[in-house]
């Protein structure tokens, strides 16, 4: 690590500090001792009489008190040791970074680069360095038993497994060997590029936590490199597990840059996003040399998952047609354009395993986009979609063999009745890949609520299976999001995850609603807003009716009153529950004594006449 | 009518003229002429080549751009006449107000009387008033006509019948007859006092459009008329079906004469809080006469209809004992106070019948009451909810012996998984009647966005065929809702049910969507706009990123910017297609004059030599 002492940086500010009743707490690795595991811990209130409930989180130590925070230094990179321990990369100089690069801006519009600059790590000659293919050989990384800790969320007893999970396979309990068969089968995956060593390690799959991605990016019209790290860290702060910068426009190399190497969650990009910028914005003008230099630049930076749209085929483009929508894909229209002006195969396609060579070499991890998914109802489920998904299926099989981690892009616009369907063939032809959705949207009539209309078809099929739901915001069709919209997005995609979660019936799931319930049920206050997604929304939605802190402790709300608080009047009827019993159980007793002289004298107090309980 | 010159009164302020880009437009009638339909009609861009579309709209003469709104003056009251031709009503004095309808307020707190006084009407005799005797008996009320047509929103031709419907009958289009022959058999209902002659009629049952209700109502703590009758006009305004008024504490008799005579959509109250009141909060002083009284003093004001937790027995209550959340229903705990006190069945069961007569005189409809509805989703699809709902099927059989209207209330919180089951019991054991649910809520740990988890179950159970939603807004379990909540609430109710109606293959649903998603594809941003749930908040939303009037019709927008525009690329894709599909078309019949010589010379322009496609 060598930061420059004198280069004059503008530095981001970020949100920090533990979310309100948090703490964070680590727990530690076992095959692994310097694994160092993050979750936040929510106290209750001593009336409640239970311990504390750990809740997953993917906040890094942004959230963490006793961190210091340097975003123009790197997160700590405990990854490197783990990386390099492995003996099978080398540090190397990498590419050069070139002014195309950040799309030939001028110096004083110029991004400021990165001030700490790392060595580049790469695969020595052909080896595979996938975490696919470490699970091939047997072995447990320290990657997948952080992810084991992680998913158990240090459960100690199995939780209520209620639940219909469409045939997934949620254990009681997560192993590291059962991460790693799951990797193995190619079930899983845990995006993390070698270069990327800032990273805590997540996994995506249907047998684990369903997941969220955030996306964020500047584009051409707007937004700025300070933004865009900033929204990286409120949007991991609230929950995402992963994040996409979809930058386009100038300057997305140092912007990356920045945000990579203060990510703790794995980050996702869309490279001919970059390639098309290259060529000042020509989609005829895109060659494989461009489009692979681009890879090797990003694998390089530390990119875990790239989204390469090499399904989008020259023979599938006229299928689009007579859509509604035609093609709303951004990558996907920029390849069905190339393909079109060259009348040529999509060069993703035919160039498809120096792909994989590429990323095998740095463990990047393929998202096979979905270029030709649906952009509204009209055009849900149709020839075009699931002729690109047929292909995305023969992909992961090449993928696979080349030991490079693989899911698959879903769509999109779809109406309830259609989301099974998506999922169904998904599994079929990608021979269980996990999915990894953008909503879909249910309807396309509320712009404006698109979080809201993609929310249901996302814990739809979060449900059925979907490993990783794409948030989707309030802006979605309209604008940019702002953090507003990012953070609406992102506690929007958590609860559609967890009801998935539910229904699924994970191990899990259940503590978490259950004592919100019983907070909620006893008035404990704090203790409802601290347990739930978004603790400060809560606080201020109660405040604003009843504001005083002794309505905290109220044992009543502002909907009905005292007088008709149902809460209240349960109380009343536990209490009648409990008499009830102690008196049925004292007659029970008393009847057993006068069993022995076939007396039957004692009455129910209904005032039926019956034989008492037991 | 009689409205007193010298009274001073406090006239509340509501929003009034058109939705943005909407025109208020009028169906007439054919069996009954002076039926006048309301629709909200978008006209659209002249490049669009699309007649304008017809929207359901509830919100009454409010957005009517030549309507006079005068608050204190009621609505027209058109359905005074229908009522009065049938010669089975009378007109009576009706129960003289007294102090304790508004809780005893001192003088200078009471809200003022509604200015205007109308005769009460009732049933002459024992006579039945209700659509459902009407039905029975062959007769195609003004109210049935009146339905039809608004269910067809003026559709000329059958739209797209695309979905999954799980047994429901949903028409290519609604005759009277037809609705008619639903009220007869239980399967609708159009909720419609003979009292609330402002109304326009709107029909419930689940071969219809999905219906939305919204909450409205003051409590002890906080609020008042002027913003209560705004909230009313305010949900109606953005789509809401039905408005429940909910007000507890004083002043509720007024304050409902005030909304009712401005509401053009029905009005449903929960009759166990005012009675409540009338005892001073004390549940155990409840008696079935102060109820009755209570009953009857709504039902001459003309609510529409009533909740009454009947189903809530003295042997169901010991079941929630052992629940996370107990009885989470004002009114089912309220029973169920009134039961454990007394060691006496609920009065609302034994005295079914008496109120079944009370309602029938007045054409109140039951929403029997779900007073043992989970409160956790620990708790969904128990043994007190399900004993509960046994108990309303019966009680919906004695309803209708009455010939009386009924609709069964449902749940509350459910994971996913479980609220197939819940749609299943209800259309089994209450003989498809019109099920109407709060929510579900689809997980617990949200406080501050139930609004979305609830949608997810709302929408989901309404694809199962649930009739309609009651709105769940961001305040639930937090506060009160404000304008704002409620607007939220409405719109994410809104896009639920129509979601719903989407995967059930309503014939009219797909028109919106489409017509949208073109809007959308050709950047027609104020149509796209317009056509949505929420044009005002489309176009802020679009205008925080680019706010100048040319962006409205720019070919691009902020998320993409000009060089990644999809859209765009596809307009190339459509190009090329139609010259393929030229170029395809002029080879065959070149072909075609080969064909008689045998000769194939032509190749196609993939390069592949080929047949030519026909």
């Amino acid at each position: 690590m060598n930061k420059p002492e004198n280069q004059s940086v503008f530095t981001p500010t970020v949100t920090t500090g533990p979310l309100m009743g948090s703490r964070k707490v680590y727990a530690s690795g076992c095959a692994h001792p310097d694994i160092r595991v993050p979750f936040r811990e929510v106290a209750l209130h001593p009336s409640a009489g239970e311990p504390p409930l750990t809740i997953y989180d993917p906040s890094g130590p942004y959230t963490d008190a006793d961190a210091t925070i340097d975003i123009d230094a790197s997160l700590p990179r405990t990854r490197e040791a783990w990386v390099k321990a492995r003996g099978d990369v080398e540090e190397i100089d990498g590419r050069e970074v070139q002014d195309v690069d950040n799309g030939n801006v001028s110096p004083e519009k110029l991004t400021p680069a990165f001030p700490v600059k790392h060595r580049v790590l790469r695969a020595k000659g052909d080896a595979c360095v996938t975490q696919l293919e470490y699970a091939r050989r047997g072995i447990i990384t320290p990657e997948m038993e952080f992810v084991a800790i992680r998913e158990n969320m240090r459960r100690e007893a199995v939780g209520i497994r209620d639940g219909e999970d469409f045939g997934a396979s949620i254990p009681d309990f997560v192993t590291p060997e059962f991460v790693r068969a799951e990797i193995a089968r190619g079930r899983a995956i845990i995006p993390a590029n070698i270069n990327h060593c800032e990273l805590e390690p997540m996994i995506i799959g249907r047998n684990f936590l369903t997941k969220i991605n955030a996306n964020i990016g500047n584009s051409a019209v707007t937004s700025s490199m300070a933004e865009e790290v900033d929204k990286m860290v409120w949007s991991i702060r609230h929950g995402a597990d992963t994040v996409m910068d979809l930058s386009t426009g100038r300057n997305i190399h140092n912007i990356r840059d920045w945000i990579i190497r203060n990510a703790p969650i794995p980050i996702g990009t869309v490279p001919i996003y970059q390639a098309l910028e290259k060529v000042g914005g020509v989609a005829e003008d895109l060659t494989w040399e461009i489009f692979r230099d681009t890879l090797i630049e990003q694998a390089e930076q530390g990119v875990d998952y790239f989204t390469i749209h090499a399904g989008v085929r020259l023979a599938y483009i006229h299928l689009t047609a007579k859509r509604v929508t035609g093609i709303v894909s951004r990558g996907g229209s920029i390849m069905a354009k190339w393909c079109l002006s060259h009348h040529k195969e999509s060069f993703l396609y035919t160039h498809f395993e120096e792909i994989c060579a590429i990323m095998r070499a740095y463990d990047v991890s393929f998202s096979l986009g979905d270029g030709l998914r649906p952009g509204s109802i009209a055009d849900a489920n149709d020839a075009a979609q699931f002729a690109e998904l047929e292909t995305l299926g023969e992909l992961t099989k090449i993928a696979w063999k080349h030991g490079v981690q693989v899911m698959i892009e879903g769509p999109g616009h779809v109406p309830m009745h259609k989301i099974k369907e998506n999922m169904e063939k998904q599994l079929e032809v990608c021979g269980e890949a996990p999915f990894y959705t953008l909503g879909p949207l249910t309807t396309d009539i509320a712009p404006g609520y698109d979080h809201i209309t993609s929310a249901i078809g996302a814990a739809m099929i979060g449900w059925f299976g979907c490993a990783m739901l794409c948030y989707v915001t309030p802006k979605e069709h309209l604008g940019l999001p702002d953090r507003d919209d990012v953070k609406v997005g992102v506690i929007t995609y958590k609860l559609a995850a967890h009801a998935a979660d539910l229904a699924k019936g994970h191990p899990y799931a259940r503590l978490r609603d259950d004592a919100l319930s019983r907070a909620r049920f006893e008035f404990r206050w704090e203790d409802q807003f601290n347990l739930g997604l978004d603790p400060d929304t809560a606080r201020a939605y109660h405040d604003e009716t009843l504001p005083k802190d002794a309505h905290k402790t109220a044992h009543f709300c502002s909907m009905c009153g005292p007088k008709f608080c149902s809460m209240k009047i349960t109380q009343d009827v536990r209490d009648y529950a409990t008499k009830k019993e102690e008196a049925e159980r004292g007659m029970a007793e008393m009847s057993a004594k006068f069993k022995d002289v076939g007396s039957e004298i004692y009455v129910h107090p209904t005032g039926e006449k019956r034989a008492p309980i037991d």
